[in-house]
């Protein structure tokens, strides 16, 4: 056991002291928290991994990049020299198991083909690591719940890869939405789309693979947007589907409108695309409005006012600061911004979207409450 | 008969010779065109009227207000004081008919409430005056047959008061669409909506004078700017109607979503309300994208580009500039923006998203052709 390994263990038993005994994990901690960085492994080493998550975790203060798993051989040397990951941190998915024996990897991070993240990510729960959920959770509503309950039965916490949850624009929003200078939300629309052109193999298009298309892939950022742009979980949703390119989109949705109705009368509209490019908020209040555009990308984010001001904060790696998120949360007892809760709240939306596309149109209740919504963050 | 008078039969007689012989009208007329201003007579003098387009017609170049039709003796006095408007230019609403008679005005702008645009622009047309209607067209589309019919029977000339179709922004729109700098457009949302917190007794809350709500009102340049950032006549539609505020909006629609459907796949989403804040057109390309925010207000209109450059033309009141086209349209022949077809084209769109929303978010098929489609501007 090296220093940070034995460093790891003791903060982390002081972390569960505190939490059972009630005291505020940070002053139980002391400094411990500045001394320690959790260790992340990344599962699925595919271009979200290699080209946002490993370059995140350079920049971290409170986490790591540890160790990987992946199914290609080939992969495991060139990360282990790029990142100096040791042998013993690399896992293939038939030895993922063993993970459990391995201190220095305190979260997991599921980055595979959204078919399966339900079982990685109870795999990693049971191995007792901490999960971080790639976007959108899962494939249904069941799988969400499965997930969340294995990660509740071995104490593990867990969090959906909503970076845009940490993000400091949407942190804006939501202080312009919660303090009210504008007044209250009237009207909230959310585009996020792009035009795919890639290869019609590529698992996103594939539905045994992704469970939907653009909605899986794109829309839940406008489900969220829409949600954090009121404050509030919406009551009832209807849904259209658009086809062109059924060539192309064989078996997954190309385009998908939706309106959500709010209990405070707020209206909202959400389009997903895989055939056009949309990328923006906005969010319309009694006496004003805000755009972020673009909004759901990986920045940088733009945004600016009816007054004509802009928003504009320093540009960072959004995935260095979401993982940055969820590492205070196990290490500190700040707020987890993405919890499972808010992952499954988006599956069952997406459900009542296909449902309602199904039925032609037809508006579906929703029965929410306050699921999913994390009043405080960090 | 005055000077002024002998050059609008002269100039109204040699128009009609060069259609007839099919000879441009600008030739046929010479320079003719820059000594004649055609008359316009308003009916209805209510804050439109009195804020916008008796403003408007000071700085017209091709018309002028000659003439008032209102309801409301007090106001005859104030308007012929003010605009300098001969008694024998002055109706009520039963002696209008009597306009026949009077060779000082060309065009009759008919600004009532909408259950009373058929009654007045067809009476209009029989009294062989040339017709503005302002939007929306009528109450139904069988109205608007009736009003087309009345123009045609009369050998006059037909518009609508769509005065976003005269103005540059809109017509840099349809440049980007038509001449496709940024490739082919993917996808349109379009937003027009205002919070009304007025007197519930105002005639647009009154289904029987408005036929309808936001979108009566605000809906139709929604309707609008989806096509015009399309450049195509949609070729379905679905919609929901979302009410908070019943007791304020007894018997008319509060806000309102639609969908549409393109011919070349592109998807519009389209947004009104008279309890949300929201003016803006929003085209997305194949490789950018155009947002106009304000766009359906008086102006200034302000623009952008995914370039980061912002659309910028000098501001001029919207209505002049529109009845000036009109002018010009009877005087030179230019054409038509904004004839009674594209009013009625509206008015079967409108008709079909109540229809959906009486029918649960129905898709409604709509057999448009490039009904109202005008294909060059001036």
């Amino acid at each position: 056991m090296n220093r940070r390994t034995f460093n790891t263990k003791l903060s982390q038993g002081i972390a569960g002291t505190a939490l059972l005994s009630g005291i505020p994990l940070a002053c139980a901690m002391g400094g411990a928290q500045n001394k320690k960085k959790l260790g992340i492994a990344l599962v699925g080493l595919g271009s979200y991994s290699t080209y946002q998550l490993a370059p995140g975790l350079q920049d971290a203060e409170h986490c790591y990049l540890a160790g990987i798993v992946t199914g290609t051989p080939e992969k495991e040397k060139v990360w282990m020299e790029k990142y100096g990951i040791p042998k013993e941190n690399v896992y293939n998915y038939e030895n993922f198991d063993s993970i459990a024996k391995n201190d220095s990897i305190d979260i997991v991070y599921v980055v595979l083909p959204n078919s399966m993240h339900a079982d990685f990510s109870i795999r990693a729960a049971r191995a007792g690591k901490h999960v971080i959920c790639e976007k959108p959770m899962a494939m249904n509503v069941e799988e969400c719940d499965a997930i969340i309950d294995a990660c509740k039965k071995s104490g593990v916490k867990l969090s959906v890869g909503y970076r845009m949850q940490s993000d400091p624009y949407t942190n804006e929003i939501k202080r312009l939405v919660s303090e009210k200078p504008f007044g209250k939300v009237m009207y909230v629309s959310s585009d996020a789309g792009y035009i795919s052109r890639g290869n019609p193999e590529q698992w996103r298009l594939d539905r045994s693979l992704s469970g939907g298309g653009a909605l899986m892939n794109m829309g839940v950022y406008s489900v969220q947007s829409n949600i954090y742009g009121v404050g509030l979980n919406p009551i009832s949703i209807s849904a259209q589907e658009f086809s062109t390119r059924p060539e192309y989109f064989k078996d997954t949705d190309e385009s998908i409108t939706a309106q959500m109705e709010f209990p405070d009368g707020t209206v909202g509209h959400m389009f997903t695309s895989h055939n056009a490019s949309a990328n923006r908020l906005f969010v319309s209040f009694e006496k004003g409005w805000v755009e972020l555009n673009p909004c759901h990308s990986y920045g940088p984010i733009s945004g600016r006012t009816s007054e004509g001001n802009e928003i504009k904060y320093p540009h960072q790696s959004q995935q260095k600061v979401q993982m940055d998120d969820f590492a205070k949360h196990i290490l500190m007892g700040t707020p987890n911004v993405a919890p499972g809760e808010m992952g499954k709240r988006d599956m069952i939306i997406v459900e009542a979207i296909y449902k309602s596309i199904a039925e032609g149109g037809k508006r579906m209740p929703l029965d929410l409450g306050d699921m999913g919504i994390v009043k405080k963050n960090i």
